[in-house]
């Protein structure tokens, strides 16, 4: 089978691409277990890092229709979409925002249904979806109410994901995902960056600063939890999503000031010592517009997983960034 | 003032426009009460019937930025955007529901944002965004879910106007309207067209099909109370929206035979016996998918209203349409 990765430069679109080439099959339309013969890499920056001849890296605008009917054929059996731009952009920037996190999603839907196939689609939304008014924990029955464009242009395209999934016109899955923590590398354009940036930094031995109140809640998952929802996302079958196509993940509630005595218990205290507290309000302002907790109940009923102790997710990070200097 | 009605020559437009030529003013951006200069009605078809120096009637494609461009300019203080493919002919036609529901409530959006003007922007909503598994009364918290396009193309407007307001571009309400009953004319390609038809057409002694069971729920409003709380939705100053610009309208709750049940003791035995109940799946899916009761605590603590017995609303229709026969 031939699959399609948006965003594939980015640290979750390499890893996914990874864990695929890893696996070497999925499950094809009819359940049947495939081998992956053919990766389309797409993204706006050139993928490196990966070598397998399976992986053909595109580099390409995902909102160019030209583009995207030469990135998806009928051979195109599943797409993973995870092209996006960041809260804090997208904030910024909201003729951007809407035209790579919306108008691309939908030509994406569009040309699959064009095509006729049918095909698989399965697409990273966010919890930023939610806001106003919310209860402790959020069911999977709460209403949206984005305080962001990013959480609108998301909540536009699970929508639109969820009625070209009734109409037939394409297989989808779109997937909540709580903020990834840790991420590698450097800090990003989202919001929600420092939740990666105060447990990094410190490890490497680089002084964070946290624009949030210790007491804010985070509703986090780990990069390797991420890819296992992500292929558990595609292994689903249709039949089995009765409760729609739009599916809070499950995630690991914890409080900022919970997470730096993670890092303290996990990297000592010189590391913990390295992070500030110097409040943003722009930052805080989206931030506490998230919700940090959720029932998550279909996806659990679904099969879907979360991380148990952010100290695991701390450990995590060290071992899959053996480089970095402790 | 100048004011432009889209929609205009349908049914709630029309009534619109004469309430509104009736009134002779609304508040402004300030909350001052301005005279009414200019409406400027906009639909594809001709208006007739409204005859009155304030009124320019406009037709065209709604979804023609070029058009749009000519319709608003920077003199529009205030939109009321009724123009809409109903939900029969959107689930039907997908590519012409999305273009008029939704890309042209867009453009309707931009055109605004791009004049800097900050117009006040009141549109229809519906409804049909709820679907799933519905608790019996379903609360401002409870999750969109559309069953169908319409549904869909409505959440999706809903969602534009809300970050649209929320960035300063537009100042925006969105009233999600119960079934309106009874709409006096011909049946529509609405799924909801049987609710005004089953006490229309009786009223007219013509016969009339219900395709869906006496037990159905239904949430309706009376046209007159429609356009009271389109009014009111306008007149409410931008500071009293703090549980957001997307309102849940108060209704009445009733079922197919409780309206029938009004129509026999209204209109007599020999009216209410020209119904014939002959269910229609498709009709039935969509019209069962949508509640029949709401809370719709942040409307009514808004002031909008709602009818309170549908013994009235039948009375209403017999004095507004005094032509019909009797």
């Amino acid at each position: 089978m031939n699959i399609v990765v948006t965003g594939a430069a980015g640290f979750l679109g390499k890893r996914l691409i990874k864990a695929l080439l890893e696996r070497g099959e999925l499950r094809g339309q009819h359940g049947q277990r495939q081998r992956i013969e053919k990766i389309s890499a797409f993204d706006v920056v050139p993928l490196a890092g990966i070598d397998d001849p399976r992986v053909q890296a595109i580099s390409g605008d995902i909102a160019d229709k030209a583009e995207l009917e030469r990135l998806i054929g009928p051979d195109i059996a599943s797409v993973f979409h995870l092209a996006a731009i960041v809260s804090g952009q997208a904030e910024q920037d909201f003729d951007l925002g809407m035209r790579i996190n919306f108008d691309a999603t939908r030509a994406l839907l569009e040309r699959i249904r064009a095509l006729g196939s049918g095909a698989r689609f399965v697409m990273t939304s966010s919890v930023a979806v939610f806001g106003g008014t919310l209860p402790h924990t959020v069911e999977d029955s709460h209403v949206w109410a984005p305080q962001s464009s990013y959480g609108t242009e998301k909540a536009l395209g699970d929508l639109l994901l969820a009625d070209y999934s009734r109409r037939g016109f394409v297989d989808g899955r779109s997937l909540r995902m709580p903020t990834v923590v840790v991420r590698p590398g450097k800090p990003n354009r989202a919001a929600s960056s420092f939740a990666s940036g105060i447990i990094r930094e410190p490890i490497n031995g680089v002084e964070a600063v946290c624009p949030v109140a210790p007491q804010t809640p985070m509703w986090l998952i780990s990069p390797g939890c991420a890819i296992d929802n992500l292929l558990h996302g595609h292994e689903l079958l249709a039949a089995q999503l009765s409760g729609g196509r739009v599916i809070n993940l499950p995630g690991l509630s914890v409080t900022v000031g919970e997470m730096l005595d993670s890092l303290r218990r996990i990297a000592g205290s010189e590391a913990a010592n390295r992070v500030r507290f110097e409040p943003d309000p722009a930052i805080e302002r989206i931030v506490n517009s998230w919700p940090g907790n959720f029932s998550a109940d279909y996806a659990r009923a679904l099969g879907f997983v979360a991380d148990t102790s952010f100290d695991d997710v701390v450990r995590a990070f060290i071992r899959d960034n053996a480089g970095a200097a402790l």
